[in-house]
């Protein structure tokens, strides 16, 4: 196996005055320097401190990105794509300065293949455009990550969301892609086909892989019928064991909900405060489900008789528009309902993964840890795949705060790994989690990912400094 | 990007010598030369002539693997896995020679999580050992290729079959693995947790390389509760289109069908013949509902509405264990049936994919190209998936039409690549489909997979001579 040292420096003065030059050349007022336009695209949601690149490319169409690429590769520039600066682990940054590709402007949709459910778009077409695009054919998109996202950075972060329970992944959703390799060069990965067996699985290599081992141009992803119907239903539990067990019957029982999401007895507090709502503040689950109206009747009614089994309160289902939108505001406001809860706090952003069976335990441990490290963190789950998030309320300018936000979120990642989980289900590693890929898989498959780093990307200049610890 | 040559030489002999001396040395009686079982070995269900390896192992654990991988790679002689030999394109032969680890004896069960619906097993479990054992506990896997291949064959092959439509390929099903590396190291890809988005995808990467990159361990893969019913039904349409049209219907009005096989007309014509059926010899959809007694009430229901549209016949369907089995009976026997329309022939299998649009034109072409080339050879298509198979009977020792069958193969992928689908829906490249890949997905994806050969195997001792061409 080849390894490959990834130490970060800048790249020398000289390189990189030639590969501004030429980019002027080449783009004009398509490349910005200005410090503000700069500052904008190493904005990122987390708390992790900006790195901002030494400039910006607004793409147009593949040929530019290749042009970027091609002229950075030549002076080991770096070269760090950008889709809404969304992503939670610093996965924008740009520690050892670079280009930044910014694609917003590549928001093309190319192709709706309605029959075969598929379509083929730019990567900075984001998740409501396309969406919208698709009404008025009776399709959609299914990945919600929350944020109005870009398809390439969700791709590129293996994004998922609430709806993931019942349709995958991005993982599970993109047929295809062009990818722009560190050479310039374009791989194409994969057909329309719906499945192949033809040689290495080069489009799952590069889903996830965060712009590390190559760009993405071009995606093929794959859709649906929009549901005839769509009940909402909410339940309250009196313990989160409760609502846990309820999720695992549901899904072993294998009601095929669309969304099943957790909310602690905080985050219920907060939304509450936040939403004018009145719901009894234990845990909750809200859920969803799609199909025709006789199905998402049977699948209220089965979930309904496996809530009240383990334990839950009234449950509530409707599939009016209007009544189906007040019950899953609070869920999206969730994000601004935190923030309430102490204003002025930065809000740190985190999440684990864990089998489900160990879900209860894990929540239950790590709200018991929220409270002994004197902390305030409402937790939300997308808890059919055994996913939640954390959002720390913190006090940058405290170190001793910071110093106990750090401890939490260390044992977080252990508690979930030693639980068989993953210290990320959907946020991926980007510069926050490095540390601990090695304590998850090992120091081989950090190997593993270092060789496949070495093979496509030699001189280390796509997205340096992400995913493999230096 | 980095390349590698994939030249293939037999070891030297010393080398070999020396292996099959530590080799002997370490498992004694589980280290097997004679030329019957070797033979056996190489016996692929095939007509890609047999290669035999030089000598198998029987291995018994994962640290067998690590040994004969150690012992192999520091003399640089090849090591071809082996689980049922039932793949189809000569993935299990030796054309360098080399040692065949045989995994049948690594079949233990090692743990069921009913609560998280995954399993961790050994690589030699076969599907029909591994859904009997999980039958109890109201579990079953729902990969069926339609041989009792094993677990690990099938994730090294990416092997999906009649089940894909509504729960995926192996792809969708391989949550982690554990693989020994061509240094004997071991390499653990994930974790149980359902999803994450923690670095490259190394399990993907590692389903569908056919051993090459790494050989697998240890799998954990995904469960599903068995419905509580399941109907069969079945429609004839008088053409192929109509049967098309129905299908891509029912895939777009979001029908959870778990299984849709079309037949064509000389298809069941062979099954008429061989398990004295007398269904219309026209095209035919076999059609599985999984679900609730509701639902698959609402399912049949909606699908034979769409069959009337698209000008089916009577549609029949049950939820009766003996009507179910004696329907689906004739699709089990199908490959037995089309060898008794030419007594003696060989039957050369082969399988491609396109997007579900272009199926009716795909498989009304290749029947005519059938035709033209004077051969014979049923379809039968996993629809729903747009994945359909030709078995050819032929005559192998007739170079005419060993030639023509040769030139229809060929018109097969290309017709298939036109479409935007790809040359193997579910069989693999192994050695019959090399050339196909560049035409694919062109020269850089070939690149790509070449870099990653080098990166994980630089001395190309792991099933040389698979998947790149030399």
């Amino acid at each position: 196996m080849a390894f490959s040292n990834t130490t970060l420096t800048r790249p020398a003065p000289t390189a990189l005055s030639g590969a501004l030059e030429a980019l002027a050349a080449r783009f004009g007022n398509n490349l910005i320097t200005s410090q503000a336009v700069r500052d904008q695209h190493a904005h990122t949601t987390t708390w992790l401190p900006s790195q901002p690149p030494d400039a910006v490319v607004m793409a147009q169409t593949t040929a530019d990105i290749q042009d970027v690429v091609r002229i950075c590769a030549e002076r080991r520039v770096p070269v760090i794509p950008f889709g809404t600066g969304t992503s939670l682990e610093g996965q924008v940054n740009a520690p050892a300065g670079g280009i930044c590709i910014d694609m917003r402007e590549m928001n093309r949709i190319i192709a709706v293949h309605a029959d075969d459910l598929d379509c083929v778009i730019e990567p900075g077409v984001t998740r409501k455009a396309l969406n919208e695009h698709l009404r008025d054919q009776g399709l959609f998109f299914p990945i919600d990550p929350g944020a109005d996202a870009s398809l390439g950075g969700m791709a590129s972060t293996r994004a998922s969301g609430t709806n993931a329970v019942r349709y995958g992944t991005m993982r599970d959703n993109v047929l295809a892609l062009k990818v722009v390799r560190a050479d310039g060069e374009i791989i194409t990965t994969g057909t329309r086909a719906k499945k192949s067996s033809a040689g290495y699985d080069l489009t799952h290599l590069f889903v996830g892989a965060e712009g590390t081992l190559g760009i993405i141009s071009e995606l093929t992803i794959k859709l649906r019928g929009i549901p005839q119907s769509i009940a909402a239903a909410s339940c309250s539990f009196s313990s989160v064991e409760g609502a846990c067990n309820a999720t695992i019957l549901a899904i072993q029982t294998g009601i095929p909900v669309a969304r099943i999401e957790l909310l602690s007895a905080s985050q219920v507090k907060a939304c509450n405060a936040y939403s004018k709502l009145s719901l009894p503040e234990t845990p909750l689950l809200l859920l969803e489900f799609h199909g025709t109206e006789a199905d998402v009747a049977e699948q209220s009614r089965m979930f309904s008789e496996i809530a009240q089994e383990c334990g839950g309160g009234a449950f509530e289902w409707t599939t009016r528009p209007e009544d189906r939108t007040r019950l899953w505001q609070a869920r999206h406001d969730a994000y601004w309902s935190v923030r309430g809860l102490r204003p002025g706090a930065q809000a740190v952003a985190t999440d684990v993964c864990v089998p489900i069976s160990r879900l209860a335990d894990c929540v239950v441990e790590t709200e018991a840890d929220v409270a002994r490290s004197r902390l305030v963190s409402p937790i939300v789950g997308h808890v059919g795949d055994g996913n939640f998030h954390c959002s720390l309320l913190c006090d940058v300018n405290d170190p001793d705060e910071m110093q106990r936000v750090d401890g939490f979120l260390h044992r977080l990642v252990e508690r979930a790994q030693a639980m068989g989980g993953t210290c990320t289900g959907e946020h991926g590693i980007g510069q926050g989690k490095q540390k601990y890929l090695e304590s998850e898989l090992g120091p081989e498959a950090v190997q593993a990912m270092r060789a496949l780093k070495a093979a496509f990307d030699p001189h280390n200049i796509l997205n340096p400094g992400k995913i493999l610890p230096a």
